[in-house]
């Protein structure tokens, strides 16, 4: 074992402070690496909180990783010393069922294991994420990160990024689509990004005029605000697809009548609280409401090589590790344009 | 005009009675014919009592219409005195909107005319439907029909057919798919056909045990009794599809579950109530909700076609005219297998 610091929450209710743990030596599949930046993502909190249940503390959160590879095991094929590399919300799968082998690993028939928050397939091992100087993943589960972007800006792309950038992909959203992208946090700015990387016509829905600049800078094409009843009614139809991500409560009932026939609503966040759905306005228009989880490791792998060559990164503020409760609270209050990310380097 | 006879509801309390009526002279591109047979659609008993809302009274049900030819308009080519043919829920709509043109006249922009309960294009003559001894129709809304099949079983195919082939047809439903059929009445015994048809391994989910042998008589592979918890565990992430034609309130939440990853559940029952959905149990396996509503012209006339190369009829019970109001009474009871059928030669 190798002594490693980092950021810990030791129960639900306090304050995350530093602490020392240990991390496994390096195994001959595995990837040693220094984390350079750790984004914050909003369920960093609930999980910190227990807000989703059955968190496991000390909890060392962190799931969106960058850093440099500083020691690879004697049968590791894909890095090597000295490599930028990433990791993202899984470090390991089952690698056997149908899920797997397609690439699809966030769906792992046995669980796949969480970067942090979650056990090792001994599935008693607890692993810890990325508010941390140094770690040890199996080398499938790491990412090639390029040398040409903004590092901190990159780390988002592990989570925000693949998450928004996946069911664009699945669904193949692209030219002479209108994509409504709801909410503009985190996820949503990072939809923007893609949506109009990938040719879409692309509005941002939000509750909050005062992101209309943003959306716009952002390269959103329009925007509405979904709090104007006229604004909202004059855009019935019109949405080729939805990517809802907006985790707060919701209904998506009312989001349908802004769907075109064969419209996807798809939800990427997860309100605490169902929505209520009327199957009538799924079928008038033959729409569907559809749910997405982040994405495979290739799929990730070539969204970061998207991001690479079209010069796409997160909007971020940079922090100190000391600062991050106070990050927390302002997160809480969507005060954050649009991703927090840790300077490791302040541990 | 011409003098017509059916039965009609003259307000949403009485039984439905013999009622005198007039339809429109032969129109340069109309299609007169005697109905000879008229499928009974819940839907029918939901606008006969004003379930819906909107009912328009004095009401001539029946959009299950099979008949032949009496005379036809000078510039009609599609069809001609003596031809079987059928009619469906939609009598025209206003042809030049995008889904018009797509033939998917039932997502008409300015709202498709229906058989009954509707206005014509004028937006003032009302539509009266096929519990009648002749109608007249535009031929762009005429299909034709085989003789080689039982007459009476080929008119609950331009309703309770279409509703379920479309939406099999739309998502590719078929060879190496598990297919799960939720209700086994009028629309789910057709679904349970045409997903055999189509080369889908067939599951029929039902809380009558009592359905199974029929249902495993009507072709389906398997049987789940949905109120049997373990049976119902023991499904989980086993159904690519699901095609769910229960009208009465119920969850969909639940039968998430059972989709395996990018599972549909598509709806095409609408019940009164909304479902509560969690976006959580989409997410998880990349799955959708989706709603499909009857078919448009073109893919009517395509399972038209299929159902004569593929010998495939309803299920029915041949009922008297004078005896709609009983039938009504027992389609209340879900005491119909699987389709009643008006025999017109009976008025």
């Amino acid at each position: 074992m190798t002594k490693a610091k980092g950021y810990a929450a030791q129960n639900a209710k306090d304050d995350l402070t530093p602490w020392s743990f240990e991390r496994r030596e390096v195994g001959p599949h595995d990837v040693q690496f220094d984390i350079l930046f750790c984004g914050v993502c909003h369920s960093d909190l609930h999980q910190v909180r227990n807000e989703w249940g059955g968190s496991i503390f000390p909890m060392v959160p962190g799931h969106e990783l960058v850093g440099r590879v500083t020691k690879v095991g004697e049968h590791v094929t894909k890095h090597k010393a000295g490599d930028l590399i990433g990791v993202g919300c899984m470090v390991d799968s089952c690698r056997t069922c149908n899920n797997c082998k397609e690439g699809l690993e966030q769906f792992c028939a046995e669980g796949c294991t969480m970067t942090y928050n979650g056990y090792e397939r001994d599935k008693k091992t607890l692993t810890y994420g990325g508010y941390s100087n140094a770690t040890v993943v199996n080398e499938d589960f790491v990412l090639r990160v390029s040398e040409k972007l903004n590092l901190a800006a990159v780390a988002p792309l592990l989570c925000a990024g693949i998450t928004t950038y996946s069911p664009l992909r699945h669904w193949k959203v692209g030219k002479g689509h209108k994509l409504g992208v709801l909410g503009l946090g985190g996820l949503g700015h990072m939809a923007v990004k893609f949506g109009v990387a990938f040719g879409a016509e692309v509005t941002v829905l939000s509750s909050s005029p005062s992101k209309k600049e943003d959306a716009l800078k952002l390269g959103a094409h329009k925007f509405l605000v979904t709090s104007d009843k006229e604004q909202f009614q004059a855009a019935a139809g019109s949405f080729d697809f939805i990517l809802d991500t907006v985790s707060a409560e919701h209904n998506y009932s009312q989001y349908m009548t802004l769907l075109a026939t064969n419209g996807v609503h798809i939800c990427v966040g997860a309100p605490p609280t169902p929505s209520e759905i009327f199957s009538f306005s799924l079928i008038m228009g033959r729409k569907s409401l559809a749910g997405s989880l982040i994405g495979g490791i290739p799929e990730t792998q070539e969204m970061l090589d998207f991001c690479a060559e079209h010069n796409i990164v997160s909007e971020i503020e940079l922090i100190d590790i000391k600062d991050i409760n106070k990050a927390y609270e302002r997160m809480l209050k969507s005060d954050v344009r649009y991703r927090f990310v840790i300077d490791l380097a302040t541990l």
